[in-house]
């Protein structure tokens, strides 16, 4: 009963299947391989993007460093929300990539960035002149991480904002199918018909191996960005590992069926969880990711059973009274079954 | 009237002197020339401090800036309060020189981080491992940006707990003599005593034209800091221009009495203003700088007889009620006179 | 007849088995799984070196910048050949990882410093004092860039002068395997013993899908290591798809096996060239790469017959004199045949 | 007797009474006061360039760093001659400011890069793609570090080239006015009529204290100047100390007059030495600087008559034989007189 994390789960057989059969003879590599050109066909198709710059990468990271970096002077700030990945999870790697660059932190109950908040940081930053950091970017993660969905009338209220004040807009999109299906939208709707201009497209946490997609909705940015990956030791000679990935990925709709599995599970488990009475939730749980208190010794049933997941945000005293109330993340993913999620709902 | 800054005042004429005296024949440059000898051992006998490393620069935002990146790695933050100059007022500065390292903001009220919110900072600070960026030092403004000045208590509080959590800690002392002198201390209680690792030691502020110090209280960071600076383009060649000043400023205590004068106009100024009833103070004022808000129709006299100061945080709008309350930085400094205070008490 | 790169091959069958096996069911990520402590332990033993800190990554290039930037300081220089990977193939990678380090091109014929040169190059760097930079680190390329394999004795007298200088080394094994078969000797006689401080251990091209590993002798260097290479994006959240790549290649010494074969199938075709009397060698080839120049004619013939290879170092003018002498670069890898290089021949 | 350098010179007193003069009263600073005004209408107009952007710093290594940094891309390469101060004597600040920027060297005899070097490294760097660093700038030192000149021709010539690459042209002009009157030629002429692009428009070397002009002949550069300029921590508070400078160094042609004081001086040292027949000249000497070498005998003499000067490019052995032929910098200024190149020749 893993609930750790959805990237630690395998990857779909599908995508190892893709793997294997890109596997055969001679190809050009670096992203000049015929798989390739077929990735990025389909994701111009399904963002309803003809002209998209698309590119891969291994990690969720160097997708959302590379994009920023590609929309961010090193003397701008990048406006994000305090719990995003790229404050609290990726060591610094914007700062790094964008040379320096700032992250302004925006508040917004449930990790979602309220327009005020924005709206005053933005008119803040910059005020001084040549004194301050300047206006860079604006990232909004969707699937946020404490797994509440921003609604597409979100997304616009931000990127209108930001927009008004010469901000470039990015998505950092690592759960963008299971936010898809929440908000049961089109890639577009989700993106630049919202203001987004680039996306970090993920894989890796839905079924995939290791692949983000960075899309750029301005081919402008194409060879600035090709330059920061190739420099930044993300351009993959065997390039076929990625985009064998991909295909598999968005073959038949599989990202779809893998995020409504995981968003399904999500949702019965935090359903289940509702009903125990037992369970008290930090954040509304809007796709595969529930946050929520439990008694101890609901914890200690569960880890006797061998459940698997984070206390969160870090681990609780070993000991103490049986009612006290711990929090816990519990990440649903594409494998996640009805079986698992009831048994762990058995423990209540 | 001039109150909008001490650095829009001249340098104090002792200062030119030194710099004319000093500018005669050859002499070696970069550093090199005795005058600098003897400045370092001034420095060194001032803060009681025999081994201390000490350097010149001709700017706050350079000495900050290189002080901080020599004791700061790359994936690294640096704790600071959120009105801190190396936050607002330096373009980024930092984290240009510390190669992308971040700034973690520390609340507190008057621009005084308090303990608890640094502790917390620290704490949340690298409980992640590899994945977040990593402790790595303090930086305390004193004169705070809002002209409270930290006691010595005050410091040592936060030294304290960033020693327990393996943090150096940076003095930004743009201000150092008019704390100093507030807080009728040493300078070596005012810093290595209270637990500072590094001091920008500033003059420009104080009556000189253009030179701060930065003193490392451990050596072993001297070659470093000498690296950065010169790989930053501020070793000068003639470098007699920056030692010269020194020279001037620390000469017979000229540094001690400039600030006493300034900081003397400051609290006459708050008393003045405090007196009429007609002023509301944002903060407390512990040396030569008010922030205070005033009827609307007070500013329009003081304007209408040339007094000249920022509006703060921003300009308000042109027109509006006389009652109004208006907010405004008012800076005295070395050259302040007591019929310059009264001329613009006369207005209320 | 694919002569292009041995990164255009394929991955061998088995590593694609090792990464099939990987992926069942959930493991710890970001190289906490099993299988890295395995991969460690594995590569320990075969570099007779137990404390060796061992990394993986996904590409040369970050494998390279990565360990480059971990022994070498913005303000140093990192010696190379000028035809080094790391100078003419990285698009400034090792300049960006190490915040603007600078590389010093020594020369020496068939891309191999000779430690004359080394040494001049060294004695020169760093005479002034504070005014240059600093000596660094020195990296060296076995098998070279154009397919020679520098000796042991030869690595020894270059890591003396360095150890001399006070400069790290590091060994760019992108070819790893090809030159310690070329040579006979173990991968601790072609590293520490020889003076090395760290390895880029290439997989990539000898028959996997994208794995490098990194390895430091030094293990103090193993946390900064960490943390620059989560900075950089280079850190997998499903760290099984290296691990099981690098379990493979080393199990029953596959990795041997594969780069015999491709240096056997190097040194038939360079026999082969020398036989035809039509080819005049750029360079001596010591393991899998030829460069060699051949008569238009021959070229054209080989076109003809599907062949495929780089011009070297650039595309001639497309028409010509049939006797003209044209460059070229053929790379043998692990699965090249007998059979393939028979027919490539038989256009002579 | 004092050799060493241009820059152990003091200030000429006309530049510090400029100081002196502006030393008085309020002013607002960071460049906007009235004095620097004036100084850029001043070098608008000596550069017959009404929309030219200018700008101050206090070294010639901001200078060309902060110029350098403006006009090439952190992936892209500076072209610049193997014994360029930006290369040889500022520490790695280009590769810093650019963010990671590489140089590329080019060789050419007496410290001049030839046109068909210049072409060649051009056409071969960015040969491949997205693989190699791209083409960035161009940097010519004129006086050059040996103290050779390039003509107008010459200028031209390797301008023209840049222009065909897309690369942007920079002048380190650390000697500017030496360079002007060797040349016998207006500012415009050694400059934007001969396809420079941004000038380091020094002052320091030939009589100001610390002041080095920047000038971009296309002003929509300006803005990113001066954010990266704040950010290096090279923009003053009281700005008046470089423009007081300025104005000085300016008015009534003295920095004409004082670089015609130092050439000539230069001049004669020159033909002196040469009369004697005890000198070997290392490169031809068109300005103020001479490198020679003098037999050891001779340097014994003026060594123990109190001459100062530099050997070259570094120190001897301290004993030896009396006819040893040693390599000296002589470094002529402002303020080198007619008598100290007599009492200089009278040891021969």
């Amino acid at each position: 009963m893993f609930f750790t994390s959805d990237n630690a789960a395998p990857a779909h057989p599908a995508i190892m299947d893709a793997m294997l059969s890109a596997n055969t003879g001679y190809t050009s590599g670096y992203g000049a391989e015929d798989a390739m050109t077929s990735v990025q066909q389909s994701i111009r198709d399904l963002f309803e993007a003809p002209n998209a710059a698309v590119f891969l990468v291994s990690t969720g990271t160097a997708a959302n460093a590379l994009a920023l970096a590609t929309i961010t002077k090193p003397w701008e700030t990048i406006f994000c929300h305090r719990n995003a990945h790229i404050e609290e999870d990726e060591c610094g790697a914007p700062e790094f990539y964008a040379n320096g660059a700032k992250l302004t932190l925006v508040d917004g109950p449930d990790a979602m960035m309220t327009p005020e908040n924005l709206q005053s940081a933005i008119e803040y930053t910059g005020r001084l002149g040549v004194h301050n950091v300047q206006r860079g970017s604006l990232s909004i993660t969707n699937v946020t991480e404490v797994g509440t969905v921003y609604s597409l009338e979100q997304i616009r209220a931000l990127t209108k904002i930001a927009d008004t004040g010469g901000v470039k807009t990015h998505l950092d999109g690592a759960r963008f199918a299971n936010a898809m299906v929440a908000l049961d939208c089109t890639p577009a709707e989700l993106t630049w018909k919202s203001g987004i201009d680039c996306v970090s497209f993920g894989g890796t946490k839905n079924g995939c191996l290791g692949v983000e997609a960075v899309i750029f909705f301005d081919p402008d940015l194409a060879w600035e960005f090709e330059l920061r990956r190739k420099r930044g030791g993300h351009l993959l000679s065997k390039h076929r590992m990625l985009s064998a990935q991909m295909q598999g990925y968005l073959a038949d709709d599989l990202w779809i069926d893998l995020a409504k599995q995981a968003n399904t599970m999500g949702q019965k488990l935090a359903t289940g969880l509702a009903n125990t009475r037992n369970a008290e939730f930090m954040h509304p749980s809007h796709a595969n990711m529930i946050f929520a208190s439990l008694p101890r010794a609901i914890h200690d049933k569960l880890a006797a059973q061998g459940s698997k997941y984070y206390f969160w945000p870090a681990d609780p005293a070993s000991t103490g009274d049986a009612n006290e109330m711990l929090s816990a993340r519990l990440v649903c993913n594409w494998s996640t079954t009805d079986k698992l999620i009831d048994q762990f709902l058995d423990n209540f």
